[in-house]
């Protein structure tokens, strides 16, 4: 099949009624909810098996519940070029985040078997939890896949008190086979994930999809000013030490620094998502606040750089206010980039359908950072409206999907042009 | 007694004794509570009766329940100089809000009732309800005393849904009374109160008393930005809608408004005790902002066109961050001005202490607030540690309360010379 034959097919209205499907096996009535290690997940699992033996793929179900289609390539249980995304969603979910990925790759996958059996093994995987809605850990699936889970995750609970462990027995899986979900690198040739933007950045460019070029690591932090209490009436306002007054210029100082940046150069972005004052009467100076920061950046010491910059100026601010200062890191994630060759291979993919080649950071996480640990990665990103995500409005149009996925078989079809000589 | 005689005599170590003997009628063991109505509110009023009487009063309780203990002067039944201030607490209170001001009345009334009888009627009023912790209306005994207790606060629920009227009725008062507890301006020549300041000015002045001038009026409001929540991640700073970040510039207009007046000459302030953000996440830019502002001055155009200003630079903050802005106004309070007589006459006390006189005005409410409205009034501050209170950590020292009382005796002493011709 030439590439004029696939401008011919359109994949997109299939791709649709998968995902509407998919939407329909929920949790909850009305809404899409489909957790890890629930019977939501073992219907998905079994529809989406379907898929992929229709495509002509066998099929298989590893340690942590990741579902795993494979076609052969010239070497039997040779290795693998790895399309996929998640089947898990948050509560009350769109129905692109995850299951997009994973439809793309099954009807790439399906495209290209009629075109022949591929020189390489290619396998379509829908990672059984990315999203962490039921235990606290995220990336579940996919860190067991690059054998990278903790195995203390293994005792996180549920809302319900129930241990992953425990989850796992009950949905059939063995916990103490979790190691052997993990894939070696001499088994993957690379990773290539098709996802939603959950941005506005290819909205607002006016381009269907776009290169991703790197997952952006994120620091995770929480930020503590004390002064002093004080009666609302009776304090001067040169006599005040508010907490609150100097957590506002903080949140400032952060938005500064972040903004302060070239959009497209840097794509450093710093947001306040909580703030608190104490004690939090009407008629009372707060003497303490407390405030988030969650700063991500695609290069890492282009966040550590900011953050060091946010400090130093949350203390000047502090000291100038007479206020104690204390800062927290919850969480610290570096960033994961892209691997340039089959990152050029989107590239030219993209080119080829005659769009403008986008490049932009992933400032959320994706399945790709626990894989990258094992594999060359790369992401395709297709627009979705508002950038709105986690939420039922989530929403790409059929041209977008359609233009997801030709880039997607595009880049499938360059790497293994690379590997048929 | 002669003015050398007063000298000689002490009134803060009986006046500290008194203090902490009604310390002792608490609710709640190891704290200082005494609310409205209750068993604590019974006991005190039985002490301090007993000590109106032995000081040489006749004493009664009102339709609300404030004790009034009173001297005649040379017309039986005419025209009183009320001294007074109020016997309730807030929960886990200090010992000196309210009843130094109740002790210091009676401990004058005594001293120059030695000096013979009075050419007008004494009285001391101890207030039932200034706090209002029990039911939600504040100032409910002055209210009713100057016959401006709203009738809808009779319906007002406790915590455990008991009503005013009803608690009235268990406490032995006729909720259908409570107008006869109403004083006409024609029984009240005027009013003075002595009360901790609950600020820090005098402790930093390193003066023990202070001049009150006024009653600070305030505003009470909420304000509200609407922007779009978005991720943290996806979204650059540049295309962000960030209802907490004009929030923050809000705060630091409010408190540059306030801080920028000269502070002797305008008591002005502004303070934000409660703030928060909507959706909340540590990973989600804030799509809503809510905020509070407690505004007072001791001028109320002052404090008007404060609020304008806030108002219109808060409009100008949204406008450039294309926010929504909301403002809803909770509570607003004229000021009460101090009456220039009556307040000449503790100024003039204060002098003849050999102190400064310093004149500041009242950022917290007081029963004298209520009082203005059928009688002039005066006040005089004592300097309390840290201006803490509300708290148990609330302080005022023997000597600072020495000082109190005598400027309360001298001023009182001052009002009875013009009327002794």
């Amino acid at each position: 099949m030439s590439v004029e034959d696939v401008t011919k097919q359109a994949f997109a209205p299939r791709i649709q009624e998968r995902l509407d499907a998919l939407a329909r096996i929920s949790a909850e009535p009305g809404a899409i909810t489909r957790l890890y290690l629930t019977p939501e997940q073992a219907r998905a699992e079994a529809l989406v098996a379907g898929w992929m033996r229709e495509a002509g793929m066998a099929v298989r179900r590893d340690a942590v519940g990741n579902l795993i289609g494979r076609v052969e390539g010239r070497v039997p249980g040779g290795p693998a070029l790895v399309i996929g995304s998640h089947l898990d969603t948050v509560r009350d979910a769109g129905r692109y985040d995850g299951p997009l990925g994973v439809i793309a790759g099954i009807a790439c996958v399906a495209a290209l078997l009629r075109e022949g059996p591929p020189p390489v093994a290619l396998e379509v995987v829908g990672f059984a939890d990315e999203e962490g809605v039921r235990f606290s850990a995220t990336l579940t699936g996919s860190r067991a896949f690059s054998g990278h889970l903790d195995p203390a995750a293994l005792r996180t609970l549920d809302a319900a008190g129930t241990t992953l462990a425990a989850a796992m027995r009950a949905y059939g899986l063995d916990p103490g086979a979790v190691r052997t979900a993990a894939r070696t690198p001499q088994t993957i040739l690379g990773y290539v994930e098709l996802h939603i933007e959950q941005g506005p950045m290819l909205e607002r460019a006016g381009v269907p999809v776009g290169l991703v070029t790197a997952i952006s690591g994120a620091s995770r932090l929480e930020l503590t000013l004390t002064g002093e209490a004080g009666h609302a009436g009776t304090v001067a306002m040169t006599e005040r030490r508010d907490a609150l007054a100097g957590a506002a210029e903080c949140v400032l100082a952060i938005e500064a620094r972040c903004a302060g940046q070239e959009l497209q150069a840097e794509h450093l972005v710093g947001t306040v998502g909580r703030i608190q004052a104490w004690p939090g009467a009407v008629n009372t100076i707060p003497g303490r606040a407390r405030f988030s920061l969650d700063l991500r950046a695609p290069d890492d010491g282009q966040r550590r750089a900011a953050l060091a910059d946010i400090e130093a100026a949350c203390r000047r601010i502090a000291v100038r206010r007479r206020l104690a200062f204390g800062l927290a890191l919850l969480h610290e994630a570096e960033a994961v980039p892209c691997d340039p060759a089959l990152t050029a291979l989107v590239g030219a993919a993209i080119a080829a359908e005659g769009f403008p080649v986008l490049a932009l950071p992933s400032g959320a996480g994706h399945d790709g950072m626990a894989v990258a640990a094992i594999a060359p990665i790369a992401m395709v990103f297709v627009r979705c409206r508002g950038g709105i995500s986690h939420n039922p409005a989530e929403f790409a149009s059929l041209p977008d999907i359609e233009a997801g996925a030709r880039v997607l078989l595009g880049a499938v079809r360059g790497f293994l042009a690379g590997r048929s000589g």
